[in-house]
């Protein structure tokens, strides 16, 4: 692995709990619970796109840490939410208990209002992050709220509830839905660092090419691992999805065109990367991300 | 009423909608349920004062238009989270179903994140908004997030999940907790009518003594109301905090205390209006919140 991606992802792991360690002994609870779920999060894959993008477009990626630390922010809160009862009700994530199985349902519910609060506070708390212009913490913002929003993850979401059961969702619906409930966050993790780096139009395309292709790749890859992966690889029940009676690309398609369709969009993603001039680091992590297999 | 009250309600009325009438058919239920609860949305208290301090400090108010809408949607999305079974549990809402009992747990939960993230998606959204620069978007931004967060808002309302069954709170345990709940948003919705205005420090100082009293002032009389009011005057069931078992201000102090604590606290807050030069809308507004009977 590049030492960049590991020097990256060492800077996300020590300043993502800086914004979660200040707080009144009254209401510590919602600190240790936003810090759970914070704690249990896996690769940190939307934080280093924003630094992997950001530095390949030449920027300083201290500039980009406080959009890697929202996005991240953002992407927790969604999973909380996600897991609690009156959503997909699972009882583990990535094989510990979710956080309300450890905190309860409302301080969990609160711990994800917190976060996605927190996400915005953390752009524009300015005594702590203020490397960038105003004009560049907007943009993030805007960028951040419209794809986490409900045109966005949100709307993703949404469309994912209502194809609970449903196995008449098509090709078009399902790719709708996953653009928006996996995509647009991590075109918004993409497009922040370009941002971050005052990029031009062209590399903030190309950012935005790059992470529908490879979101999209990435959930059918998910699809794929759903059916095929064990509980010890994967750290939830594989197979959920198919007991729950979703359709999914693979009940659509079959494992073996799944992964073609993968393959496509992940060479699409990787082409879009030469418009960087920098991307050395960010080719070799999004190939890493390609060939993942939990 | 000051005819400036009336025709501030309108434009806010007229506004809150305008940002929540474009979505693709796919998920439109979330914006229906996100528009059900900002239409049982009551006298837009904390809209009104933001573009009231406005104007109390000589700006324009449509600059202010944008962080108006902002601060009722982060009011209504707690409104829907506080609602929920895991919370509060409450079935109506100022005389309607609340937003669960009509949209399911799932689509009210994701409606209150929706409004969350939306605050922020229409200040930045320089297109329909861009009558301000960055910077004050910046600042408004600091100050709603970091009082709508877990240091603020959410920080209340995690208090106020502690107290619940606990009789032995006490007067500074639930000032501060109101302080949080209701106090943080209410300064965070003055304080962004100053910033609208680009107005000095001092008013904001002010601004924010004047919230912090009338908050504070607000809530215990809604402990009074709690009590004394009746289900058609109040659109919910009276007594329900005493019901609960839960210490409140009246519990601790009587009606009577509460009601001189009350008279205290609006006198102090209308004592810092005389920071504004153009104060007369707003002292009309501020005594009409202090005489409120529901």
């Amino acid at each position: 692995m590049h030492n960049k991606i590991e020097l990256y992802a060492q800077l996300i792991n020590e300043d993502l709990y800086k914004y979660l360690d200040t707080y009144l002994e009254e209401y510590k609870v919602i600190f240790d619970s936003m810090r759970y779920s914070v704690e249990n999060g896996g690769k940190r894959v939307r934080p280093l796109l924003t630094l992997l993008f950001c530095d390949a477009c030449c920027g300083d990626v201290k500039k980009a840490l406080p959009f890697a630390d929202a996005v991240e922010y953002i992407h927790t809160y969604s999973l909380i939410h996600d897991d609690l009862p009156c959503m997909d009700n699972d009882d583990f994530r990535r094989g510990k208990p979710s956080n309300h199985k450890v905190y309860g349902e409302a301080f969990a519910l609160l711990a994800g209002d917190g976060l996605l609060t927190a996400a915005f506070e953390r752009i524009t708390d300015l005594q702590k992050a203020g490397l960038y212009s105003a004009d560049v913490a907007v943009k993030a913002i805007y960028t951040l709220s419209h794809l986490a929003g409900s045109r966005g993850m949100i709307g993703g979401q949404v469309i994912d509830l209502l194809n609970e059961n449903n196995s008449n969702a098509d090709f078009d619906n399902l790719k709708l839905m996953d653009s928006l409930k996996t995509g647009a966050l991590i075109e918004a993790a993409c497009v922040m660092g370009c941002i971050a780096a005052e990029a031009d139009e062209d590399k903030i395309n190309a950012a935005t090419e790059f992470a529908q292709k490879i979101g999209l790749a990435f959930q059918i890859k998910d699809d794929i691992l759903d059916v095929t992966s064990t509980l010890e690889k994967l750290g939830k029940m594989a197979g959920s999805d198919e007991q729950n009676g979703k359709s999914t690309y693979v009940t659509l398609l079959g494992v073996q065109e799944c992964q073609k369709l993968v393959d496509k969009l992940t060479d699409e993603a990787m082409k879009a990367l030469d418009a960087f001039q920098n991307n050395e680091a960010l080719k070799e992590y999004a190939k890493y991300l390609a060939d993942r297999e939990n």
